[in-house]
């Protein structure tokens, strides 16, 4: 068993209206030092298997296809026994 | 100016719907061997200032007031200059 570790950002120069929502709360609240926030997901998998490197080559297409939008979004994958 | 990242999942035990449907959809595109999915956020923050310790003080107060919901998620800071 290994866990595998999806991070997904949105490209640089996508807007990021959450982030955006997110600075204007916390400057809101008082904390005017946060000059700029961007938000991003990651997914931890569990997968079966003892071949680290086909498990990181089968979950880079299982972000590819499913867990990212790659025309807006960028991941990378890390894989540990 | 340094950059703070604040890393947001479930606390265990506490149900991941998102994740669930994320394993169901992989299964069924073949993806069999994905046995547990867990979904989390991370939020990247530029903050002004020079002192990494207040910063991430400063840090640690905003995800507790707005940036996770503690009562089902945990969440942990780092801070680089």
């Amino acid at each position: 068993m290994a866990i595998a570790r999806v991070i997904v950002e949105l490209k640089p120069g996508v807007l990021d209206p959450q982030g955006e929502a997110i600075k204007n709360s916390l400057h809101a609240l008082g904390y005017e030092e946060v000059k700029k926030v961007r938000v991003g997901k990651f997914i931890t998998l569990e997968v079966e298997g003892n071949d680290l490197k086909e498990i990181e080559e089968r979950v880079k297409e299982m972000a590819d296809k499913l867990l990212a939008n790659v025309v807006i979004e960028k991941f990378s994958v890390q894989v540990e026994g």
